[in-house]
């Protein structure tokens, strides 16, 4: 059975009153896959299935949910339930979910909390978001140097079950000092009796509490491991960040440049989730800043009056040259801007960059303006000199868009900005500009000889 | 010592010839970072510190290095040193690179290999690019349903060294048949003397060895797993992918993504690898259909040349409603491809999605009117009738941007297309055509009355 002739299964079973078998059927089901039914559930129906399950697996299927069911789960249990779901989390989910609840209920559940427990949640949820510190869990494996490879391993046999990985521990002084690190693997195959201090590897790639997401991102897929532990300014250790935490964030982190660069505001709900008013306001900003930045456009054309009063052919090739350039430009400026966020471009590279995109845009340019040049004389009526003017038109057009959408990106990130904005709409509005002045520069010269 | 100090420090240890401090500077960097600096070097230099590294150093460095920096390599190093890298790569990274380099340089590592092995690695050569099966790794651990927890423990210590990973090992029947899996951390917490078939978990999630990586990268974001078992047909277990593997597929997705969205044929070249004539062959011809379909919209401005003459102020309008239209409908449809390519949106979600975007249509194109008629009537000196056109097409062409944004991307998923092909520049050139005659109709029934 595939996830959507199960939920069918399950829709059949709760129509027939058949919770016994419902009740069997789940507790065997995969927790993600659990979660992404229960979406398509109103939220009485969800949470009775939910209820069903065995204690584990519900928090397991908790942790797999997005937000806004997790939300609507815990507006619907009871308080008591609430808090046993609360107290079976890991840390940082907790944190995830306190972020995400409405304010009266995390007062009312921190309130209850026990007060060393408060105090913790607290200053998580003081870390700014989308950092380090409000990502990581303080559920990790510490060893100490002067153990024996026995004695940590009985450590972790012992208290294993309550941490979020124990593939990769940490080892650390008595002041919390990270000293290095030492993977299950390398404990599993040691000789019962050496010491951590001499297995571990000191060479420990860390981030620090105020670490960025997007860096951390880059950080798991350029090192490929499964975890990072994550220190305060005096390097003691503070808690891990595991790779299933940052898939997450990976794909969200790509979510926000696409939408950055169609000039949206980024926003960190569903687009299911989202109300048409919010969802206009995220986009109406831009929309109006390149409308208004499009009568700059209009003044050009405006000011060329005279001219296209006497050729009114001109303003029939203005779409194709715009939109030539438009799209010249946002393809350099896509891989501009992707190579930016990889890593694979950087500042050093602008020039190197700058002559790569011109040879570009000498041979694309140079291809297309033949292509039109020849489309225009012999398939259209068109004069010469006019096919010509926009043939000519294009190629400096190619050629320029090339250059700004290989320019503007990296000068962007230069100055500390995001170079997303400097994407397809953002560009096209200043290429639009440009190659307009440059065609009818051009049609004056040719045409009004 | 960030990188970019470390890196000049060793291009000053290479000048003044101080050989030994480079060797032992080098021996405790970290392996990806080695492979990074590595990349600025020229290739006789990156060799002689290719070469001064540790045996086990070199080949991790090697596989964190990118394929152009692998070839030059290999090319660069004498057969001996190739064949001694090439046994001790994991048989996944042998593949990946064998696939890479010259058919010559194959032909006689083959040659030189012996038969048992050339075997299996001209079936791993023979799965389609991008597939599980060109993913995937043999070395991993299987374990006997009938071995208890302490036996497997044995087996693990004696055998993990050679494997990718040990943290989630597989439990086979003597046909190779996947029957479950049990993780390390199930096995150290359990009593040495269980079986393995009871505690290990039967709920396997795997892939079929034909699966596309673009469906396992989906997985790893859905699931979090570590890592994943391959079958084939018959449900026997070929191999597993790892997550670190992964990591870079979920990149190059996203930006084969990116750069289709921004019509480009994508490559599986980095940018910086790429000559000019290879990006402008993957430019060129997705700018040549859209060039020639902007001629439509060409021919549309042609056939309204009278009222035009009559009205030449509506041409310096044309950008700006254009460039609305293209706007708002990359907007929606980026947003949609997104939704698709992260599975948020479905074809079950058209009608939904549309009647969202409707809205979200109405309301933006409401504000942008109003916007647009109050600047043109008390800031510049158009006449209230042209404003009044002008406003209209904006409203118009918004609400109906927005739906083509999401009818197009979802249709083309329907129809088993990339929706990425929907994305602004091919969107942009629809939009234009319907947009003018939108424009242009309103201006016919306001302005000829």
């Amino acid at each position: 059975m595939n996830l959507k002739q199960q939920e069918k299964y399950f829709h059949h079973l709760l129509e027939t009153k058949d919770l016994k078998t419902l009740k069997s059927e789940a507790k065997d089901m995969n927790e993600a896959d659990l979660a992404e039914i229960l979406e398509d559930f109103n939220s009485h129906d969800s949470l009775l299935i939910f209820r069903m399950l065995p204690k584990d697996l519900s928090i397991e299927v908790f942790t797999y949910m997005t937000p806004s069911q997790q939300i609507q789960l815990v507006q619907s249990v009871t308080d008591k339930e609430l808090q046993e779901l609360l107290d079976d989390l890991f840390l940082d989910d907790r944190v995830d979910l306190l972020e995400e609840m409405p304010a009266g209920l995390v007062t009312k559940f921190l309130s209850k909390a026990p007060a060393e427990e408060r105090k913790l949640l607290n200053q998580f949820l003081q870390y700014p978001e989308d950092s380090a510190g409000s990502l990581m869990t303080i559920e990790y494996v510490s060893l100490e140097p002067e153990m024996t490879v026995k004695e940590a391993m009985a450590y972790i046999k012992e208290n294993g079950m309550k941490k979020e990985t124990i593939y990769t521990c940490y080892v650390v002084d008595e002041r919390k000092k990270l000293l290095g690190f030492v993977s299950l693997r390398d404990l599993v195959i040691a000789d019962p009796y050496e010491k951590i201090e001499d297995i571990m590897l000191e060479d420990v790639v860390f981030v620090e509490t105020t670490e960025d997401q997007e860096e951390i991102g880059d950080m798991f897929t350029k090192y490929g491991y499964l975890a990072f532990p994550v220190v305060d300014r005096e390097h003691r250790l503070c808690g891990i960040i595991t790779f299933d935490d940052i898939m997450e964030v990976l794909e969200d982190e790509a979510t926000e440049d696409f939408h950055r660069m169609a000039a949206i505001n980024p926003s960190d709900e569903d687009y299911m989730d989202e109300t048409p008013m919010d969802l206009a306001k995220n986009r109406i900003p831009w929309l109006l800043i390149l409308m208004i930045s499009a009568t700059v456009t209009g003044s050009i054309i405006h000011h060329f009056d005279t001219l296209i009063g006497e050729f009114i052919i001109l303003t029939s090739f203005i779409p194709m040259i715009t939109g030539t350039g438009g799209n010249t430009g946002s393809q350099s400026s896509t891989m501009v801007i992707r190579g930016l966020a990889t890593g694979e471009i950087e500042w050093e590279d602008m020039l190197p960059v700058m002559w790569k995109e011109m040879r570009v845009g000498l041979i694309a340019g140079t291809f297309l303006a033949i292509v039109n040049f020849l489309r225009l004389v012999f398939l259209t009526s068109t004069s010469f000199t006019v096919a010509l003017t926009v043939s000519l038109t294009i190629l400096c057009t190619v050629i320029l868009s090339k250059l700004l959408g290989a320019f503007l990106p990296i000068t962007m990130a230069r100055l500390g900005l995001d170079p997303a904005l400097m994407a397809a709409s953002f560009i096209t509005t200043i290429i639009d500009s440009v190659v307009l002045i440059i065609y009818f520069s051009i049609a004056g010269m040719i045409l009004l000889r």
